[in-house]
C-alpha cells in the first residue's frame, strides 16, 4: 500500500459539491468511480483537504488516497484522466508517507474569487465569474479588508448553518485586483468557515459600490452577527485555489 | 418599422445550432422568445448571416430584425440580454436601412480555431477547445496553408451532405499561431462550405502531428474528393469570429 498526494482542478458547475452526497453527481464520487476501475472494483477511500460547495471550483484542491500497490506519480495521473470526465483533473501526484493527511495535515489555504464589472459579460465566463456591471472602487475595498485581517470572531461572515462550536479564524490575507473590468478577490488563511469567503465579497462589493461605509467591515465583524453583513455571493465565482502543507520531504 | 443589425456571442454548447430546428432548443428560437416577449406576442424573423453548427460558438455572429417600432439602440442591447439565457449576449445594435441584410450583404466571415496541446487540459476549457496534447508543428502547418490560400475547388473541405452546387471558394486567410500551449487557427474568407474550415483543421493537425506530409494539402484539393481528407475537428473548438460586410453608412 503506497499513500499518494493528488492535487486537482475542476469545474464545480455540475456537481453537488466535492462531499459525496445523496441528493446528486460530487466529484468525491467520481474519483471513487475512477479508482474503483483501476482497481478491479476495490473501494479506495477519498480523504480531501475540506468540501467545496456546489457549483464552487477548484484550481488545486489536494486529496489523499490509499493505493494497492506503488505505482508511477505519473502514470496514477494518466490513468485517471482517462477515466474521470474532463470536469475533473488530476493535476499532479506524489508519493507521501502515511503521517500526510490531505485534511488533517493542511497548515493553510487560498481562495480567490472572479468578477466581471462589464456591462456585458462573456457567455464563455458565465459559470465562472461573477457578473457584477457596477463601477466597483477597489481602494474602497481594500481599505476595508485591513479590519479583516489577523485573528477574529467570524461569527458574521458565516452561514448560520454553520455546526462549527468556534468562529475564531486567522485571516493572513484579503485583498482584491481589478485588471481592467476584470476584479480578483483573494483570501489567505489557516481555515475558512462555511460561507465565510462568499459572505466577505458580497459585502466588500457593497463596500465597493458605496452602499456602505469602509468602516463598516470592522462594526460588522464585531457585532458577531451573520444579519450584519452583506449577502452571500453566488458559488460559481469561487475557487479553492491552494491548500498549503508543511513540507513532509 | 426599424431595422437592426445585431451582433451576437454565443456558447454553443447547450444548442442545436444556430438554427431553428425541431429536435431541440437553438439560438434562432431563443432570440424569437426574447423579441415575443419585448413585443407582447408579435413573431418578428431572426435572419442571421449563415448557420453555425451544434456545439459551434460565435464571438461575432450578425442577424437583422425589422422592429416594429425605432428605438435607442442601447435600449434593444439592455431588453434582449435581460430577457435571453447568459450563454447568448447581444454585444451590439445598429438602426441601418433596409438595404442591409445580415446574409445577402455579407462580403466575407473570420472563424477562429482553438486547441490546446497540453498533457492536461483545464477543465474550465473543456467546452472551448480541442484538446490536442500532441507536440504539434505549427510551421509545417502554415506551409501547407499557402496551398489552402486563393480560389479553389474545396470539395475535399466539405461534408458530403451539403447540397451547394458549387464548391469554389476564395480564401483570404489560413494560418494558426502558437501561444504556449495554444494553437489558435484563423480563416478568412468570402464564404466557406459545411464542415470545410473543421475538415481543414483535422487535416492541418496531422501535417503538423507528422502524420502527412505538407506538400499532401495540395493534393488532398487536387483530388476533389472528401476521403483524401483528414477528419472533422470537433465543433467545440469552433468560433464564427467575426462577419464582414461593406459599409453601408
Amino acid at each position: 500500500m503506497q499513500r499518494y498526494k493528488l492535487t486537482i482542478q475542476y469545474d464545480g458547475t455540475p456537481y453537488v459539491g466535492f462531499q459525496v452526497q445523496e441528493n446528486g453527481n460530487s466529484i468525491q464520487a467520481e474519483l471513487n468511480k475512477a479508482l474503483k476501475k483501476m482497481t478491479k472494483g476495490q473501494y479506495i477511500p477519498v480523504s480531501g483537504s475540506g468540501r467545496t460547495d456546489s457549483g464552487v471550483h477548484a484550481n488545486g484542491q489536494v486529496v489523499h488516497i490509499d493505493y494497492p500497490k506503488r505505482i508511477e506519480a505519473n502514470s496514477l495521473v494518466r490513468a485517471m484522466n482517462s477515466l474521470l470526465p474532463t470536469s475533473i483533473r488530476i493535476v499532479s501526484a506524489e508519493a507521501v508517507s502515511e503521517e500526510f493527511h490531505a485534511r488533517y495535515s493542511v497548515t493553510g489555504k487560498r481562495y480567490i474569487y472572479k468578477v466581471t464589472t462589464a456591462q456585458v459579460q462573456s457567455p464563455f465566463l458565465r459559470q465562472y465569474e461573477l457578473h457584477h456591471p457596477f463601477k466597483t472602487d477597489v481602494d474602497r475595498i481594500n481599505k476595508a479588508f485591513e479590519a479583516v485581517i489577523g485573528e477574529h470572531d467570524f461569527t458574521s461572515f458565516c452561514s448560520t448553518k454553520s455546526d462549527k462550536d468556534s468562529k475564531v479564524r486567522v485571516v493572513t490575507k484579503a485583498e482584491v485586483k481589478r485588471n481592467g473590468d476584470e476584479l480578483i478577490f483573494t483570501f489567505e488563511g489557516k481555515g475558512f468557515l462555511y460561507n465565510m469567503v462568499r459572505i466577505l465579497v458580497g459585502t466588500a462589493l457593497q463596500i465597493g459600490d458605496g452602499l456602505r461605509e469602509v468602516e463598516e467591515m470592522k462594526q460588522i465583524l464585531e457585532a458577531m452577527d451573520r444579519n450584519a453583513a452583506g449577502p452571500t455571493a453566488p458559488s460559481h465565482g469561487l475557487y479553492l485555489d491552494e491548500v498549503f502543507y508543511k513540507n513532509f520531504d
